[in-house]
C-alpha cells in the first residue's frame, strides 16, 4: 500500500500543466492528433443577491420581464466567442449552447447552468464555463445599481463527456 | 426613528432595476445627462485549486513561468471588450486596467484583483469585474487538465469611486 | 428665381460622395475639425411575415416569450459594434441605444424603431441604422424555419439631430 | 379535400418557432444530429437612391472608383461574422462568400446579391442575408451625406440548397 | 563634455520599458494624468514582390481593379481595432485613418503609408503601425498563390505629433 | 529549350491573382472542391532595435519578465482571428499555433517564428504570417517609448505543407 502511494506520488510529480512547456512558457495544446468526436460539458455558477435585489429579479421574472433572458442570451453569445476570451483556447464549432437560470428563494440566489456540445477534436469545458460566467456577470450588471454587494461565484465544471479523458461527473 | 425606517422602506420599494423599463423589458441606461468624471473600480475573484494544481502553479511562478502572466493579460484584454461581453454595457475609454494575481498557499487559491479607471460618463465596475473574472477563467483553462474540480468564484466589487452614487467600499 | 435654380444645380453638381476622394478611392471622413456635440438619430425597419409566422410571433409575445427581446438585444449590441461592421465608420462612444419592436397585425409585420444618442464629433445615423437592421435580421433568423419568404426592409433614417448639417426629419 | 385542409391546419398549428422552447424562451437550435453536407444560400437586397446620389454612385463606378468595392467587401466580411451579429446563429466554416452589386438606372437603385456556401451541419441563409444587408448599409453610409432618404430594403432569401428541408427557390 | 555623456548614460540607464513594472511584469500604461490633445502618427511599410506578382498587381491597378482597394480598406479597419490586436494598447477614438498604397516599379514593391489622427490622452502610433502592417499582409494574401516569397517589411514610424514627448520625425 | 521558355512564359502570362475575378474585382477563393487535409505553415519576422532597447528587452528576459510572453500571446491570439483581419481569408479551425521569440544580440534584433497547423480545406499561411506580424508589432508597442525607430520587418513564409500546391520551403 505504501509503495503504491509512493509510485502514485512519483506519477503525480510528473504531471504538468498542459498549457506550459518545459521551460514554463505558455503554449496552446496541439490537438492535431485528436479526432473530432462528440463532446459535451456542463458548468454551473450562481449570483448571490440581497433580499431586495432578489425580489426585484423575481418580480421581473413573474412579470415575464427580460432580466433572465438578457443574461441567458449573453451566456450563449459568450460561449461562441470563448476562444477570443481565453488566450490559449481553440476556436471550435458548436452544435448547441444551452443556458438556464433558476431562482433559489431560500438563498436569494440566481442559479445558472450552461451546457455546450460539439463534434470537435477538443472539449467544450471552457465554452460551458464561459457561458455560465458571463450569464452571471450580466445578472450582476443589471442588479448592481440596487445591490453592489452581489457576488458571482461557484463557477465550476459539473460534467464532461467525450474525448480521451472520458467522462467526468462532479 | 421608526418613521425614518418606514420611509426608507417605502423609498426602497420604489427602487427598481436600472436596466429594465416599467414593463420589465431590458434597456440600456441613458448616460446622456451624466458628465465625464474620473471613475475607478476594484473587483476581486479567486480560483480554488487542488493541492496538486496549486503546487504546479506555484512552481511555475517560482520558475518565472507564464501561467499567471497569461491570466493577467487575458484579464486586461477582457476589460477592454466588456461592452461586447455584457449586452447592456456602454463602450467607454479606459485610462488603465491593472490585474494582479497572488497565491494563497494556505487556501491553495489564486487571488485576483483588478482595477479599472476612466474619465467617462459612466462607471467601470463591469470592466473591473470582467477583468477579474476572465483572469480567473484563464487560470482554470490552464489547470483543468490536472484539476477539473477547480472553482472560480467570489467575484465581487471591492471599491468604487466617482460618479453620482459616490464612493463605495466593501 | 431661375438664376437661383441654376446656381443650386451648379452647387449640386459639385457635390460628391464624402467617402471618396477626387480619384474615386474610398476614404474615411476626417472629423478632426468637428466638435463633440449632442447627436441623435432614429431609424426604422420592418419585417414582413406570412400570416402563420406573424401569429407565432404574436403568440410568443402574448406568452411574454423572448423572440422580440432577442431581436431588441441584438439591435442594441449591433449599434455598439457599428464601426466594425461598416468599414469607413468612426468608432464612437454611445450615451444610449434604444430599440423597440411593435406588431402590426393588419400588415403581418414587425415594426422596428432604433434610437441612438452620443456626444461625439460625428453622427450616429449608422448606429441607429445598424440597430434597426440587425434587430430585423434576428427576427428573420427566428422565423425562417416557418417562413423563408419573410422580408426585412424599409430600413431608413427617420430623424437626425445635432452636428453641422442640423436637423433632419423625414 | 376539406379534411385534408383541416389536417393541414392542425399540423400547421403544431408548428412552432425553432428558436423558442415550449415556454417561449429563446434557445439555440441543436444541430448535433445533423450531418455536415453541402449547403448554399442566395439572398438579395437593394438600396433605393435619389437621382443625384445614384448618379454619383454610377459615375464612381464608371471611374472605376471604390464605392461598390467597399460595400462588396463589407458584405463578405459580415458573412464571416454572422454568428456574432445574430445571437442564436451557429458559428460555421464557409467555403466561399460572393457579393455582387449592380446598378438599376431605371429604378435609381443598387441591387445586391450575396451567395454563401458551406459544408456544415446547418445552413447558410443567415450568412447570405447578413452579407446582402451589410453591403446595403455600407452603400447607405457612403451616400448618406448626399441622400439621407436612401432606403435599404427587400432583404430576402432567393434560394437555398442542401440540408434536411431541401431546396427552396423563391 | 565627458561629464554630460556620463550623466546621459546614467539617465539612460534609469530608462525602462513603459509596459513593464519594476518586477518585469507586463502592465498597461496609466494615461489618467494625460490630457486629450490632438495627436497624429504616420507609419510606413512595404511589400517586396517578384517581377511576375508585381506586374499582376500593376495590371490590376491599371485596370482599376480592387487589389489595392482591398488592402487599403483592411488597413483602415485594422487601425480601428488596434486595441484588440495589441494587448496593452488603449482603446481610443479616431478622427481619421488614411492609408495609401503606391507602386515602385524599380523595386517591384508596394509602398504603404498610413496616417492616424485622434484627440485622446494617448498617441496613435500603434494605430498607424497596425494599418500599415495589415494593408501589407492583405497584399501578401492576394499575391501569395503567385508569389509565396513576397516579403512584408520595413514597418516603421515616420512621424508623430502631439503629446508630452513632442514631435518625432524619422 | 527556347520553346520551353516561351511556353513557360505563355503559361505564366495566364496566371492571375487568385483573389480577383476577370474584371479585376476582389473575391474570396472558393474552397468548396478542396478536401480537409493536414496543413502547416511557418512564418518568420524580426524587430530591429536600438542597442538600448535591445538591452532592456534582454534584461527583461533575463529577469524572466513578461515582454516576450506578451508578444508571444498576442501572436497566438492574432492567428485565431486572422479571418477578421484579412478581408478575403476563410475562417478555419486551428490544431495549434506556436510562436517563439529569440534574441539576436549581434543584430540587436528579436527574431520571431510562428507555426500554425490545421485540418481544413485551405491553408494556414496567413495565420502563421499574422501571428509572426502581431507578435512583432507587440514588441514594438512595448519598446516604442524607448526606441521609436525600431523596425518590424522581414515578414515572410518559411515553409508550407499540405494542400494541392504541395510543399514549399524557402
Amino acid at each position: 500500500m505504501e509503495h503504491a502511494g509512493i509510485i502514485l506520488n512519483i506519477m503525480k510529480s510528473r504531471r504538468s500543466l498542459s498549457h506550459v512547456d518545459r521551460k514554463g512558457r505558455a503554449r496552446m495544446v496541439d490537438v492535431g492528433r485528436k479526432r473530432p468526436t462528440l463532446r459535451e460539458a456542463v458548468a454551473r455558477s450562481r449570483v448571490d443577491l440581497s433580499k431586495e435585489a432578489f425580489d426585484l429579479v423575481r418580480r421581473n421574472r413573474a412579470d415575464k420581464g427580460d432580466v433572465l433572458a438578457v443574461a441567458q442570451l449573453a451566456g450563449i453569445q459568450a460561449a461562441k466567442r470563448t476562444s477570443e476570451m481565453i488566450p490559449l483556447c481553440h476556436p471550435i464549432p458548436l452544435d448547441v449552447v444551452e443556458v438556464h437560470l433558476d431562482l433559489d428563494a431560500t438563498a436569494c440566489a440566481v442559479l445558472i447552468e450552461a451546457r455546450a456540445r460539439t463534434r470537435a477534436p477538443t472539449g467544450v469545458e471552457m465554452e460551458a464555463m464561459a457561458a455560465a460566467t458571463v450569464a452571471g456577470l450580466t445578472v450582476y450588471d443589471m442588479v448592481k445599481a440596487v445591490d453592489r454587494r452581489a457576488v458571482v461565484g461557484a463557477i465550476r465544471l459539473i460534467e464532461k463527456r467525450g474525448g480521451r479523458s472520458g467522462r467526468f461527473r462532479r
